[in-house]
């Protein structure tokens, strides 16, 4: 699974700011970034009465627009989805992640605070790995001004985006991200990659996906 | 891969309410449906100043928004998708996909006409599987009248969706859909599902996604 950092806060101290630095700073040094928002109360995010607007109304399940350069795509859900799931639908061709809110999530956190917003925090000194913040607060976390990406993203490439860059295998059972270990990846991947290669006319496979759905159990 | 079904026609002829009339008939009778529409010029679907949409302009390749109702996830591209590509960010949850638009794509085509807009079609005879028309044509393909939704339903059901549901197992390499006989299906399936019986903690597979990404090859 690729990493995920979470911006998490209290209301208004100012987390899409602290995103958008992230973001603008990991694209710099050429990145590939998504992001994903936690919204508690719902959105709307297209608009009364385009096309994708009414297919939606009149009942389809999952709305998807597509054009030469961006395509959009729309799921009614029953649930919330934790940043693991939602990694199914977001797809694994990102170097990094970066959620917004996911407070409860077990993503590494980084927790945008505010002096003028009180002195306690959303998260527990163990759940995090950095602060930006406009005052120095007595704990044992890296803190950085809440202008200073640059510091950030250092210490989110040290933890995260140093390392040669592995295979990715990710397996989902039933919607859920299964843990596996590097010698199963490789079994896995390997099966996979050989049976593929025996298929006529198929070209040299680096990126596979392969979804099954059984009937049994509908 | 699932069926999908693309109304196609001319501009201003009211495909997006054939859509919505086939989208809520295929609901009325219980099927889970998915809907995409294609836009030669894009559009905007996300609203100035909203977390999101502040997201992409820093320059996150892609933005999600997740909610206990709904996700949706907007992705930059660099060019136009076919239906089949689609299809792989879509996903195979659903029983049909409708269409709208794509008249250039391979899927199975409903034509909406309208006598003020001329005679001439959009597709040729042998692309159609049923004509919606406000005029009985001249040509040998099932024609009903732009509001029968029940009877292009009809259709539809007897051509797509009468079968008894068999595994579903898609196969996408380097993006691309790879068409399979059942017999390598069968086996890719039995394979996957064999290793994944042998992992700990995993419950019965019925719904599983494999995504891996080689390092070689970047």
């Amino acid at each position: 699974m690729i990493p995920i950092v979470s911006v998490v806060g209290k209301g208004g101290v100012g987390k899409t700011t602290v995103v958008e630095k992230l973001v603008a700073e990991l694209k710099k040094r050429g990145y590939r970034v998504a992001t994903v928002k936690h919204s508690d109360r719902g959105f709307e995010i297209d608009r009364e009465g385009k096309d994708t607007w009414r297919h939606a109304q009149a009942g389809s399940d999952t709305v998807a627009i597509s054009s030469p350069h961006k395509i959009a795509i729309i799921r009614n859900v029953d649930r919330d989805h934790t940043l693991a799931e939602l990694y199914r639908y977001i797809g694994p061709d990102f170097d990094l992640i970066i959620a917004e809110g996911f407070k409860h999530d077990r993503a590494a956190k980084i927790e945008v605070h505010r002096k003028k917003l009180g002195r306690g925090l959303v998260c527990t000194k163990d759940e995090l790995l950095a602060i930006a913040t406009d005052e120095k607060l007595k704990l044992e976390v890296p803190q950085y001004g809440l202008k200073d990406a640059a510091g950030l993203v250092d210490l989110i490439e040290k933890r995260f985006l140093t390392e040669e860059k592995q295979d990715e295998v990710t397996l989902f059972v039933n919607g859920e991200l299964i843990p596996m270990n590097p010698f199963v990846k490789n079994i896995i991947e390997k099966a996979l990659l050989g049976m593929i290669s025996a298929l006529k006319n198929v070209p040299q496979a680096t990126n596979v996906d392969i979804f099954i759905r059984r009937k049994v159990g509908e």
